[in-house]
């Protein structure tokens, strides 16, 4: 890269420190609101959300428009001073939130952050809104630092990514000219391990599923009908049981069939070094789960899944109910790989279930929309070149390549709509808890994205 | 039987229709109550359903007792007036009844009765309210006819039959005195047919379990760990496979050792007819569960089930959550048959369970208490003489014997404090959806259980 400048880095650092308890203060001002997208009962808190974020960045000087959807609103907002000459990024963030049951399980409200031994604890607090949060920072404190920006940015920040991203996708043709932009950057990414830094290369694609299993009309008494009856539990555990053989592979015809393995030269430069001993200490959780003939980063990043992500039949409460249910219920995902279609895989799914489905029973399963496909980013592209080494300047150590086994629905398609070199990048680390309750990001890792961006944005200038 | 009198049922039969709308108006009342034993937040109003049958008893005449108990409180009657040289009957029935959910699927309120097409709609309808009911209704009219009973009567109606009897289990000991009889009836059970009379000789004995699986100590994320851990649902999922084999038996060591397999001979009197297409219609279920080598009602009477009466785990709710959790959950019962030992199979189920628990997880089996032994009634005692001849009167038709799949776990214990002959009858249908929505009960059918009562009693003198 040639026309180097002098880095923002300590520029941008000592105005985060003069700054740090109105920044903390805004941070914990956006985690305030309950913006579950999933559930309906909080459609004026998304709303209230994304009216906050819009006016946060109108204060930065940004343009910003909200997009309607037939869901939640999308966020839109641009600083394109720099001028035709200079290129164009295209950041994308999301500021909805996934539910947060079991509610007891939280240590602290979910939507009243709080600091503890570094960490700020609430829903959203790294997915998305921490990541978010930076990138928010980074672009404020630039501009306040230089009076500009070095390049053209577009800042695409959706309500719908833990629902699917329907609306956002809906939206995509009519926005094409909009998006449009030379790099894509995907802050919704992380980390392995908080020391060291590393850029991820791909995001597997993902398709769900709902199954029911129906064996009666009515819920029945299981000491009148039990030796008699089929029960739609034990059924759907049979079902289950058979999409996995004992090596951990998914046991579906075709499963496997279209997928592209990473080339030889490829695998030589992504970091696949996974501690066991780390990982059982931040989940509780082994790792002996997959495909058995697979490393753990390798079944996680590079090879697809089937997973039940949840079951219920029969009585669930306290005490006990000695009932066979008329209906037996779970929900299933698959994480895809390069070349896996989500629907094609969905129905193969789908297909097989009702194909070992017994006589006796009536098996329902709807594939669900909205669902992307994987990513891979190249590792020659400029905009991989600019932020691995911006994450090297910062973390002053050499950058790893990774891949991550979430998905996020709507890349591929945001990839497409802005036909730019694409870079998937954040500071999350697994013990995060997202998904799950006391979810948690290190203000460390918030400042050092601020700086990050800070200075990837400077160097995609170069 | 000598000493012949002339049958009660013509003028009980009048004084039946003379009284049919008070009597279906005292029914009701007692429907009214939402007896739930096994949600603490109806412990009031299940004392009030005791209350309320104290004083029907007593103004019936009978002397009645409020046996307090660890939970809620056993009704004990008497009506001794007929003397020491004539025998004593005593009757079992429950004032409790099952939880309602699933709330939403019942057509009128649980706890509002209501007529539809001669069938009264209400929890208890049938289980065991109506089955009291007409105990009741025996003991009030015969009274009222003939000024006293025949027999001495000794009446316990107990409030926790639904949640394992444990009250009414604790104080046997105490009480052996009072339940002495020389014959036992216990009235919570049931005819295959309407119209073909029908007394039981067996009913099945139990044991619950509740099984936990735990696989990490946080909900993960199904894109990021998703190839990595092992996920309980799945764990569960493969556990509970384990315990049946491809032709329906249960594939624990040492289940089937202790069974006493009925003889050539007493099988010869049941009647094991099962018409497919009138439980289809009933249930809408298929009856192509259980062991493939025995026939339904074999199965369902003298054979030993496992069955699966709840399963979750992970997310339940609207929409799709991505999460692997941390734990599943299964709720698992057997039903036993005569020299099973109730403990000892529950062990049996949890200590396989442990056994086949992969490494990496916890799994947790609680072998819950108070689930009684089978019991076998003997065809040739008298009680069971008198009470097929009252059916046969009744029903006019010949009287077939039979047995029954569910259990009343206190019923061995009963037996043994009563220390008579013991019989196990009913007017319950599987098509009566006791322990589920839209529970019902047929007024032929109660009507009829006044006359079978009354004349069993009449003929018990004989």
């Amino acid at each position: 890269m040639g026309n180097q400048k002098k880095s923002c880095v300590e520029k941008i650092n000592k105005l985060i420190e003069k700054n740090k308890n109105q920044l903390i203060q805004d941070y914990y001002d956006f985690l305030n609101f309950p913006s579950i997208s999933s559930e309906s009962q909080y459609k004026e808190q998304v709303l209230n959300c994304a009216q906050w974020l819009k006016n946060y960045l109108k204060q930065m000087g940004f343009k910003v428009d909200l997009w309607p959807t037939s869901g939640h609103p999308v966020i839109f907002a641009t600083d394109m001073e720099a001028g035709p000459n200079k290129p164009t990024l295209l950041i994308y963030n999301h500021y909805d939130v996934q539910p947060v049951d079991p509610l007891e399980e939280w240590l602290s409200p979910p939507f009243k952050p709080v600091l503890r031994d570094g960490q700020v604890f609430a829903r959203g607090a790294q997915d998305n809104k921490g990541q978010c949060f930076y990138v928010l920072q980074a672009l404020k404190l630039y501009k306040e630092q230089y009076g500009s920006l070095p390049i053209n940015i577009k800042y695409c920040i959706e309500g719908e990514e833990e629902m699917g991203s329907a609306g956002l996708s809906q939206i995509l043709k009519t926005k094409s000219e909009e998006l449009k932009a030379d790099y894509l950057a995907i802050v919704d990414l992380g980390i392995k391990d908080p020391k060291i830094p590393a850029v991820t290369l791909g995001i597997r694609g993902l398709i769900t599923m709902d199954v029911e299993v129906q064996a009666a009309k009515i819920d029945l008494h299981s000491g009148s009908h039990g030796g008699i009856v089929l029960n739609p539990i034990h059924v759907l555990v049979e079902m289950l049981h058979k999409l996995r053989d004992i090596k951990g592979k998914i046991t579906i015809p075709g499963f496997y069939d279209d997928i592209v393995e990473l080339s030889p030269e490829d695998r030589t430069k992504v970091s696949f070094h996974f501690d066991v001993v780390d990982y059982q200490e931040a989940t509780g959780a082994s790792s002996g789960g997959g495909e058995k003939e697979y490393s753990a980063y390798e079944r996680a990043w590079l090879r697809p899944t089937l997973e039940i992500n949840g079951i219920w039949g029969g009585y669930t409460g306290k005490g006990f109910k000695t009932v066979i249910p008329a209906k037996a219920f779970a929900k299933i995902s698959c994480r895809l790989v390069p070349n896996q279609v989500p629907e094609h895989i969905g129905q193969l799914v789908a297909n097989h279930l009702m194909n070992i489905s017994p006589q006796g029973v009536q098996t329902t399963v709807h594939v669900n929309q909205g669902c992307g496909k994987a990513v891979r980013a190249n590792a020659s592209a400029k905009i991989v070149q600019a932020f691995s080494k911006a994450f090297e300047e910062v973390f002053e150590m050499p950058c790893e390549f990774i891949y991550e086994g979430a998905s996020i629905p709507i890349v591929t398609e945001l990839t497409e709509a802005c036909g730019g070199e694409v870079i998937l990048v954040g500071l999350g680390l697994s013990s995060d808890q997202i998904h799950a309750p006391n979810e948690h990001f290190g203000i460390d890792r918030l400042l050092k994205g601020i700086l990050i961006m800070s200075r990837s944005i400077e160097l995609l200038d170069q």
